[in-house]
């Protein structure tokens, strides 16, 4: 019996494919410093703890299917408070991000309709992509321009009429780049011009390390084809509640996308009722996330440059980071660093970025970094990255 | 600009496409008995209420993908119970039961793929083949047959190379039937002569109201082509928490699928919490909830035979029955009993058949009724019922 082309034939995320490595390493007694996955050890708003032990109805009944109302007011709230002015209607409730995204993808495309995406790309998207059997169009970003917008004219080049849209990340997983109001700006006219609809990540957006961060969302002459993705995820650590967002002023997408959301019935009632409270926190919460994630950032990126051979810029958002590392091959170093490597009984797991590409085997030598870790453990990851990379040029290189 | 064709051309559920009209009641003061969607008004087990006001971690981080390690342990000693074998890794949890079929669709069937299925069926089935781009091929089952299992031969004739699976429902929504064993049998025979997957949605295997529920897991010499859909929504009360489940012993699924539930991350934590306490309730209170909802079948069942022109059959498990009302056109019908009419300031909502069928025109007299109400409301409900066709027949008839 056969299981279907879609799926059969892509492989496992590069960091899951890794994790039988890690815990054969944590069997073997080693402590494993996770710098490869977006997982905060950050504490969830109290509010929204609260608001769980708190729940008080006789049962957990389903809820609408575009989300509970409360909640889809405090986003309208939300985005006020950054002066963005959209209504309850734009607001469409998700079970995470992901399903943002696949929503998307299945609401704009059908089965080899394409999206124009620079690379590299948080590595999932090529699932979501599978599933709905679209084609990514990659369009290399280059590590030695920060990850920027590659030229407009890139872009152009791979518009056909095959082309459902162009997919953003700002703050951009896995590079850490926040893409500029000029670069906005000439993708927003490029899709304006060419009549097909811009979707931008903005999951990391509360993680600006530099400047205040400008919503696609604030582009009004152009909503009509904007989708914004987003999700609570990560700004009030809370990934397991898997509650995200879809934002768009477009009606059509609103009642296409409605029909998906109608056939998975609701999002999760709990998780969402935690994510009311969590906007609720107070300002400061943010202020402080945000404080933590700038000094974990300056601290990895210091502790980069200081190691010989590593190259990366420093990231302006979200909590990652794309080096460049003096090895043949990322993964076979992310595996050695785990099977074959330890430092006083420690070592440290690294993303290997090749799959964050569909170009092939440009990355090779490029890793994802997460800086979710406290300092502390930072310091600890560092020093067993620099012992790993000496023992490895050592025995391979 | 356009949306995808695959979504956009499918309409709403029926069930949602009708909700204006009750929204619309509702604000003209006439309180609406909801006989149509599976929302029951049971209280969740209280362990499972009392596990989500006892968390307690500090944030609500990811977990694996496949699910909790403690629920999936607690779904292998649930089927223990019921003498049915099965492993840990045979267990992969899903955001709903919802989840569980787009994730079996999406693993065994490339677009343009086809999926066999009795009709009348549960209507978000067709959303899930669309947005997988499957062609569901229809066998009508009929409710003169008691909503039976139409021949074998039927299945047989539409068994071509594109074939991915046959998909049942049993205890069945919506017309409440459970498949023999000897009906079972044959259609495993049948998936193991053509070589292609049985998929069965057990959702509802704890409301059986004659005899004990037969799993299809029971069948070990064809545990390789058996795909079995599971859920906490109905049986636990908690709808809302989108947990679900997909048992299966076929080697190639569960790599595959994985890959799936690997792309969205996880399911949501706080609920696999309440789903794990849920599993650890005393034996009581399925029992009692299995009596509470026999006796609103049977008081359904004898209030409908008492209503001139309704013809239905006596459902024997899930709680909805499909009855042939003596109307020209069940939706129409619908839609006049919350637009047009009220009974001492009430009124009922069904949900019209017609979309449970592939067929056009078939069961257009047809409706589902739920009966998750009490039976107070249930007989108000019937009042309505019958005050409504009288009104309707003197109307339009």
């Amino acid at each position: 019996m056969q299981m279907s082309h879609r799926i059969s034939g892509f492989k496992c995320s590069p960091i899951r494919r890794l994790s039988p490595y890690a815990v054969a390493a944590a069997n073997k007694g080693i402590k494993v410093h996770f710098l490869n996955i977006g997982q905060p050890d950050i504490k969830t708003p109290p509010e929204a703890l609260a608001a769980i032990r708190n729940f008080s109805k006789p049962n957990i009944p389903y809820g609408p299917s575009e989300g509970l109302l409360e909640l889809r007011e405090g986003v309208v709230e939300y985005y006020k408070k950054q002066n963005i002015d959209i209504n309850v209607d734009d607001v469409l409730i998700t079970t995470g991000g992901s399903e943002a995204l696949q929503f998307a993808f299945m609401t704009l495309c059908d089965p080899f309709d394409e999206i124009i995406i620079p690379e590299p790309y948080y590595t999932n998207v090529t699932s979501f992509a599978r599933t709905a059997m679209v084609n990514l169009v990659p369009i290399t970003s280059r590590i030695e321009d920060s990850f920027s917008l590659p030229p407009i004219e890139e872009f152009e080049k791979r518009i056909t009429r095959k082309t459902g849209a162009i997919l953003l990340c700002s703050p951009n997983n896995p590079t850490g780049y926040i893409y500029t109001r000029e670069e906005m700006k000439s993708i927003l006219n490029l899709c304006k011009k060419n009549d097909i609809f811009l979707i931008v990540d903005e999951v990391y957006r509360e993680f600006c390390y530099e400047d205040d961060f400008f919503s696609v969302l604030n582009y009004k002459d152009y909503e009509d084809r904007i989708v914004c993705i987003d999700s609570f995820s990560k700004r009030y650590s809370m990934c397991g509640s898997r509650i995200g967002a879809v934002v768009t002023k477009n009606e059509d997408f609103k009642a296409n996308m409605l029909k998906l959301s109608q056939a998975r019935l609701c999002p999760p009632d709990i998780e969402q009722i935690a994510a009311i409270a969590a906007l609720k926190t107070s300002e400061d919460y943010l202020i402080n996330v945000k404080e933590e994630y700038k000094k974990r950032r300056d601290f990895l990126s210091d502790g980069l440059k200081k190691i010989d051979g590593i190259f990366s810029s420093k990231p302006k958002g979200a909590f990652y980071l794309v080096a460049e590392l003096p090895v043949d091959d990322a993964e076979k170093f992310a595996i050695f660093l785990l099977e074959e490597f330890s430092y006083n009984k420690e070592t440290v797991m690294i993303a290997p970025a090749e799959d964050f590409y569909v170009t092939p085997k440009i990355g090779k030598k490029q890793a994802r970094i997460a800086y979710v870790l406290n300092t502390e453990d930072l310091s600890k990851a560092l020093v067993c990255l620099e012992k790993g990379l000496e023992a490895y040029t050592k025995k391979y290189l």
